[in-house]
Order: structure tokens, then C-alpha cells, then sequence
């Protein structure tokens, strides 16, 4: 069978695991509940447990498994494998959890990463990034996360926070982000946001469709605002184009950084599909120089939640 | 002796040459007219005389160089070697100017690069950037132009358009770039922007000192705006905040993307001295998320004019 690879992908709900040969062809997949609120060696027994499971279900052993692929949100120093105070797990104070998980799995390599930067390199590996070096990642969820391939590597800064695209700002003394600037990209694209703008702008009085859902349900999602579009709400229209023109903007800015040749999106924001992306497509070429044409492709995701799994075991199998 | 590198900066005006020994220390300088609007044949010409007579006055000889390290402003393909159709060269149609050099040398190799980035690459291994591996790196003159060097190396994209940091737009819909973009970081706070902006303003009828300039000399340049502003003048002060305020943007907005550990600025502008560094300062600090203390090192770059030089003959070097 030759060897297997692991990637985890830990979430504040779930643990998602999956078992990958060699090639990245998934052989297994396993899911777990996280129990974030717990101890640190709870969690990682959790990984752990599961890590096993998946491997026996696909009828191997831990010991087919040189290395296993860790992706976790931050903030954390990844680099030293360690987990400050992460927003989702509330126990964890300075755990070293790349070794805590290590020394569990008998001394395996472990890989621990950016959850963002995993997801993105599984697009790179596997998904929508196959076939290029140069590409450009972006996930729209409750904030906005990123990642950057440069020559086929995940592009790495001096510290363990570059690639936080979501806060290049855009609209400076702009809206409040939840990291303290003003005018971020997230203040206004992310999903969260972009359903926080539609719930604001019901609530100060522009007429939409949208304000029979924040009267019946007391909130407004991401979801939402796309069904409404699609069905010719005005208000939501104008919210989507927003979204669509900042994050075109995000584009063309990342784009004369590190020039990519492909800029991928992905998060449950997606969902809403061509509607959004042909928006992001007319707002960047309305907005882009004329100095030379450009060619870099503008697309979704096609991994799914998978991409954080796929992405960890392929990191892992670079790093046996 | 062992090996010498030559490293020219081609610009619009002069070539600028500089010899140096393998620890990068300069031996001899000269400059030539480029003759730009002649054809290439003359210009490679006036390249290699000046190249030879460097080295001559180093008491060498080109039989010591295995390398010369070429700097030109573009649009160029650089990978390519060729020079399109560059705006300073008017007679420069799909020039293999590399190739043509190299011929015109014996053969040897040229390293032909993008020039803010070989100014970049200057001042990270002699200059502003000396002892760190991250860096970002702007020159504030007619444009912005921008380098990155990354774990040590000059950060290149899919083709050779990443590091136009300048057109990073930071006021979409904002003021029209030569680019073609609107609110680019390089319509407001280049040299020549700086100076406009002020210029607009009196025109519009702002009261200034700089008023009786553009009456006298009929325009305003960059230094009158920093000299009106050290004598008090309030308009010579707002510009300059804005200025100030839009290279901060910059500044978060590269550090939020590939995190440098030192930004460094260059080019005419930074004559103007602490008083607009300590702004750019002022609002870095002021714009700056609060999620981590951010410890990145902004300062102005120590090479002046010979960053192009040094950088193309380290380039040569590196390339040899």
C-alpha cells in the first residue's frame, strides 16, 4: 500500500479527519465532536481517536502513517506549535499542542498549520488551483481568511500572520473591523458582514423584502440577502455589489502584490454562486489598470469542506 | 583579487555603473549619458563603454567579471530579457536587450531586472534592510514602486508585474492613476502626487504660502511642500498628513500580506526627513489592528542613489 497520509482539520465543533495515499486520493473519512470547551489532552485524545478510526476504517494501521497534517484556527505560533488563546478554545493557554499530539501518536511527525492556509493549499493540491504555482485564496465565512501560493509553496512572512488578506483595508476610516481597523475587506465582504450590512440597512429604513426576515426571524443571514437578490430585491442588490466591489478590490490589490495567475474563493458564502462571482468578475475588470490586459482567472472553490483535510495530508506528505 | 561584479541602473538619462568586489564593496563608479532616444544599439553601446571604463578605473578588467547585474525601469519582460516598449526608451520595440548585452560583453551573463526591485534588493543586503529576511520596500518618486523580499529572496509573481505596490488601490473610486486604476496608494502619495495635490489645492483657492510658488515658479514640487510645511503652513501640513496616512495604509496593507519585518521607503521624497517619517508613524500606529502587537520597523532607506547599482551587481553575484 506504500504510505498513508492524515489530515485533520480542527474546528471548533468538529474534529474532521481524513486517510489519503500517497497520490491525496482520500481512502477514509471520520468526523468527531471536538468538546473545545475541555482540556487540552481531551482534545487531543479526541484527534487522536479518530485519527485511529479513520485509518482502521479505511483497513490500515498508524503505522502506515509517517506524518499527520494539523490545521486549526488562529491566532496560534505555528511555527513553534504552540496555541496562545484561541478564540474557540477556551482552556487552551500556551498548549504545545504539536508535541502534546506528537508524543500521543507514539513521536509521528506532525505538521501544524493555518487553518486558512491549509484549506488553501488543498485548492492548490486538489481543487481549484490545480495546474498553476502562482495563486491567490480567499474563504468568506465569518471573517475573511487567506492564503498565498508563491512558485508552488504556501507563501510564509517573518512571524506566523502573513496572508491575513481579509484585513487589507480598502476603505480607510471605513467600517469597524472586529481586529480594531477601520475600513478591513472583512468589515464588509465576509458572510457575516455582508448579512450585518443588509440587517443595518432594514433596520435604518430602506425599503426590502429583507425586512420581513429580520421581523419574523430577528436576523438576516448571508443566505438570505442571495435568495432575495434572486429574486429582484433592490436592497439586496445593492448589498451583494458591495460585497462583490470590495472584494474585487481585494483582488486587483493582492494581484500587484504577488501577481497570481488564478484567485480562488471559497467559504459558505460561495454558495450564492454565479450571481456573486460574475459581480467580483465585473467589478475587477471595471476597476483594474489598463497598463496590460490581465489574465489571471477569478473562481470558486470546488473542495468543498474537504479542502482542510485534503490540504493537512498533503502538507503532511511534504514535510515526511 | 578574485571576482568583481558589475552593476548598472539604466535609467532615462543616465547610466549609472558601479564595480564592485565579492564581499559587494564598491571599487569604482562612473555614469554616462544613456542617449535614450537613439536606438538600442547605441544605447548597449554606451552600457558597455561605461561598464569597461568602471572597471579600468578599478584598475581591472572585464576578464574579472563573470557577471554584470542590469537595472532597468519597465514595462519589460524581464524574465524574457526583453524590453517592450519601455516609456523611456522610445525607440525600444520587443528589444532582446539582454541578450544583445550579453553579446556585445563576450557572452556573459546578464542578470536583468525590474529597477525598484533591484534597488530593493540593494538595500536589504547593504542597506535599510541589512540583518532581516522580510522586508517590503517603496520608492516615493513620479510613482511608487515597490520590491518584497521574502525569506531572503526578491519575491517574484507568475509574470513580472508582482511588487507594483503602488497601484494598490486604498480609495476605491478615489483619484485617477496613470494607470488607468482610481484611488491608487501612488495617486496620492508619490513625489509628484504629493506635489499635485498641493498644487489643486491653491488653485482651488486654499489659503498657503505655497500660493506665492505657483504664482513665481508656476508649479509646486514635493520639496516647497515639506519646506512650506517645516515654516508652518497648514495646507503644507494637511497634504502631507494625507501622504503620510496612505503610505501607512501601505504599510498595513503589505505587512497583513506577506508580514516583512522592516519596511523600508526610498527614493526623492524621503529628503523631506523625520517629519514624515514620524508621520507615517503617527498613523500606522493609529490605523493598525489591535488583535497583536505589531513590532515591524519602518524606516527610510541609507543607499540614495547607489541602491540600484549595489543591488544589480548583488544580483550578478547571486546569479554568477
Amino acid at each position: 500500500m506504500g504510505e498513508i497520509f492524515v489530515g485533520i482539520d480542527l474546528g471548533g465543533t468538529f474534529i474532521k479527519v481524513g486517510c489519503f495515499d500517497s497520490q491525496l486520493k482520500l481512502l477514509a473519512k471520520t468526523s468527531a465532536p471536538t468538546e473545545a470547551e475541555k482540556q487540552a489532552k481531551v482534545i487531543i485524545e479526541n484527534m487522536a481517536r479518530a485519527s485511529e478510526q479513520c485509518v482502521t476504517k479505511a483497513g490500515l494501521s498508524m503505522d502506515d502513517v509517517p506524518a499527520v497534517g494539523l490545521a486549526s484556527p488562529g491566532p496560534a505560533k505555528y511555527s513553534e506549535g504552540i496555541i496562545e488563546a484561541a478564540t474557540n478554545f477556551p482552556t487552551f493557554r500556551n498548549v504545545p499542542i504539536r508535541q502534546m499530539f506528537s508524543d500521543r501518536l507514539g513521536g509521528k511527525t506532525i505538521v501544524f498549520e493555518n487553518d486558512a492556509n491549509v484549506a488553501c493549499f488543498g485548492e492548490f493540491v486538489a481543487g481549484a488551483g490545480k495546474g498553476v504555482e502562482d495563486m491567490v485564496f480567499f474563504t468568506l465565512g465569518t471573517g475573511i481568511g487567506g492564503g498565498i501560493i508563491n512558485k508552488g509553496k504556501l507563501l510564509a512572512g517573518a512571524g506566523d500572520n502573513a496572508n491575513e488578506l481579509g484585513h487589507i483595508i480598502i476603505y480607510p476610516d471605513g467600517r469597524l473591523c472586529n481586529c480594531g481597523q477601520k475600513g478591513c475587506a472583512e468589515a464588509y465582504a465576509s458572510a457575516t458582514n455582508t448579512a450585518k450590512r443588509a440587517a443595518e440597512a432594514v433596520e435604518a429604513g430602506e425599503k426590502s423584502s429583507l425586512k420581513k426576515v429580520l421581523d419574523e426571524k430577528g436576523k438576516i443571514t448571508c443566505k438570505d440577502v442571495y435568495d432575495h437578490l434572486k429574486a429582484g430585491d433592490k436592497l439586496a442588490k445593492k448589498i451583494t455589489d458591495e460585497t462583490a466591489k470590495a472584494l474585487a478590490v481585494l483582488c486587483i490589490n493582492t494581484l500587484h502584490t504577488t501577481e497570481p495567475t488564478r484567485i480562488v474563493f471559497a467559504g459558505g458564502m460561495i454558495a450564492a454562486g454565479d450571481i456573486l462571482l460574475n459581480r467580483i468578475k465585473d467589478y475587477f475588470n471595471e476597476q483594474i489598470w489598463h497598463l496590460k490586459k490581465e489574465t489571471v482567472e477569478i473562481c470558486f472553490a470546488t473542495l468543498g469542506e474537504d479542502a482542510g483535510i485534503i490540504g493537512a495530508a498533503a502538507l503532511a506528505k511534504l514535510n515526511s
